[in-house]
């Protein structure tokens, strides 16, 4: 009764096999040094299966043996095998307004080389912009090749709406970037790789580096946002990431909230971004909107801000209150829609969390409908700065955990 | 390798053809009447199994043969089958500010029975308008019965957050109801009926009426708006109702707008209820904003706001001009996180969709950062008043639909 199995044939065996060599591989990423022998109990395959993946697995150099396993179980002590940071990385490569980014990460989630390129990208020939990328990537995957590391994949993070299937960059306000194919320019500079290069919004992987490292780590359903030059924003829905039916979704900072407000670079007026952007902080807290431009990479302009709130300067903290009050009001508009359950605030909403949450909070208790059953929690970022270019190349290392045998 | 497969014991195949009963019947509701062969063909289930399965689901009163079909094919001509409309029906209940409405019916989606009370229920005691609401249904279910018709389900619309899994309005400002165990107390007032009652917010059933049968079929990814006393939302998202975590998405009448603005029945401020729902239209077109209170039902002061408009009464136009930014800033704001496909106009912003639509589009064009890609399409709602409650009776119908044993 009911539709036939396919027959159980030579390519289907491959399949099945293929797709158990990730299950181990998965296990030992989320659940951390284990025998074989646990592992054949925890996962339901049998030993002899879990022994000969496990062989495999360590011939793709993915996993290591690491000594007897210590525990007060009958019989003979396993080996215990571990996810090896030996074997390969992967890049995350980041594009922002004001800095370019790159770091390396193992599969432990390491890191194994880093570089910041602190610069305003605005005025500059995209071109150019895109051969700094592709000399500091170089870079990375020479230095990571030096000490014997094989690269997996890169994915670029974008400040912008991105095709992430054609890994192009449509639009980015701030940097006034439209129709840039991100991928096949990069690819074409590191003279074709052999492993895979993506692209996605820069939020987008900021909330997945929260979800899967970070704060965000247990919740199911979460908003991310950022705040650098423009306000970013990462939806997290049944533990995925969100994108919405052509991918657009998640741009938080451009919901209106002050619809006769001040025009925004994206040509409209009122986002939430001409209110808690960066050069409307400053500007707002008397200090130079114009530094904002080359100084997000190092945060420099945000420290000034957070010590003057610190040392009690009213100018600081009125500015802090209002953009939490700003900041609050669009939170809860985005909670009274998708109900979740935590916020996180990253970028420098992250670095000055002590000042923003409060009145982040406030506003949640007034305008989410359902506050009585469900408010929002307000968490800091544990990332920071770090979150969107580590959930760059962690997003390339999730490819080699859901198909390790992409990684040979 | 691997897990292995259950084995096929004898609960195993009855489950199998408990799934295959629905199989067919949602397969004849999605397709259309067709012959026993033609079934078995389109859903590669075998020829007996599907003869079978279809002398069951007549048995259930759910299917009927209704003649040969009529096709240029080889072999002899089946008899075609399809829904059975004399079989069972389901109810649809509303309970709204200012009026409560009855709808049965059957598996083709055919209206059987209907009754409206227009009447403000704010300031009623709850006990009260549930005895109304009972005596309805009780009227309904006599009515139905009467035809030979078997009542399998009812669902109840709610104007508020509803906790569905136990079927509890948790709040409804406009009615001012907190924590009403809605199913609970109709169960007891129908005397304990046999079939499965349910609960769920109005705006949430509206959407999903518009999704199976109204303006949105065909559309995966759609925002459901609607005009009332209050202002709903529902979230369709790759096809399904979006609830968010505990079930309390979709308010969008609760965003906030106007942060400075007006107190809003909810407790908050500035929402967009505030300025787009029906007292706040009526007093801006200058008509007298207490006749919002029983009226919605007929859609009298509506009309008449339309009627103006029609006529070319400036106060009218400029009302509707200024409701139409208002809500076309909301759903951009809503389409920058969601990135839906279309927004249904629904309840009385349906029927003044002749002047909402064109500012709408207008702000969506401003404020969506990926209009150059993708902007909403603006689409009035094909069932109006009738979405909600025909949705709630679809809502049960399709639990018969996905399990066909359980209408026995």
């Amino acid at each position: 009764m009911g539709r036939e199995p396919a027959p159980a044939g030579l390519a289907n065996q491959r399949a099945v096999r293929r797709h158990n060599l990730g299950v181990v591989l998965r296990h030992l990423s989320e659940h951390g040094p284990r025998s074989r022998a646990t592992i054949a109990l925890e996962t339901g395959l049998n030993k002899t299966t879990v022994s000969s993946l496990v062989t495999e697995l360590i011939g793709f150099d993915l996993v290591v043996e690491r000594g007897l396993e210590q525990r007060g179980t009958v019989g003979r002590p396993g080996q215990v095998v571990e996810l090896s940071g030996d074997g390969v990385v992967a890049l995350g490569l980041e594009v922002n307004v004001d800095y370019l980014a790159v770091r390396a990460l193992d599969l432990t989630g390491t890191e194994r080389h880093r570089s910041l390129d602190v610069r305003d990208n605005r005025n500059v020939p995209v071109a150019k912009v895109l051969d700094r990328l592709a000399e500091h990537a170089g870079a990375a995957l020479d230095a990571v090749r030096s000490e014997g590391l094989r690269p997996v994949g890169a994915t670029v993070a974008l400040p912008g709406i991105v095709d992430a299937a054609n890994g192009t960059l449509l639009r980015a306000p701030n940097l006034d970037w439209t129709d840039v194919a991100v991928v096949d320019e990069l690819r074409e500079r590191l003279s074709g790789p052999s492993f895979l290069l993506a692209a996605d919004n820069e939020a987008n992987l900021a909330a997945l580096a929260e979800l899967w490292e970070g704060t965000a780590r247990g919740f199911s359903d979460v908003l991310y946002v950022s705040g650098e030059i423009g306000v970013g924003g990462g939806i997290i829905i049944g533990g995925e990431l969100f994108r919405g039916q052509q991918g657009f979704g998640g741009e938080f900072g451009h919901m209106t909230v002050d619809p006769g407000g001040r025009p925004c670079a994206c040509g409209s007026r009122g986002c939430l971004e001409t209110v808690v952007g960066l050069e409307a902080l400053l500007e707002s807290a008397g200090l130079d909107p114009s530094r904002a431009a080359t100084t997000t990479g190092s945060g420099e302009p945000v420290s000034t801000l957070a010590g003057r709130a610190r040392a009690g300067d009213e100018q600081a903290l009125a500015t802090l209150r209002e953009s939490g009050r700003w900041l609050g009001i669009a939170i809860a508009s985005a909670a009274n829609l998708l109900n979740f359950q935590a916020v996180v605030l990253g970028g420098f909403f992250g670095q000055l969390s002590t000042w923003l949450a409060a009145p982040i909070a406030r506003e949640l208790e007034v305008h989410v409908l359902a506050s009585d059953w469900a408010v929002p929690r307000v968490l800091p970022s544990t990332l920071g700065p770090e979150a969107a270019v580590r959930g760059a190349a962690a997003q390339s290392l999730r490819r080699v955990l859901a198909d390790p045998a992409m990684a040979v």
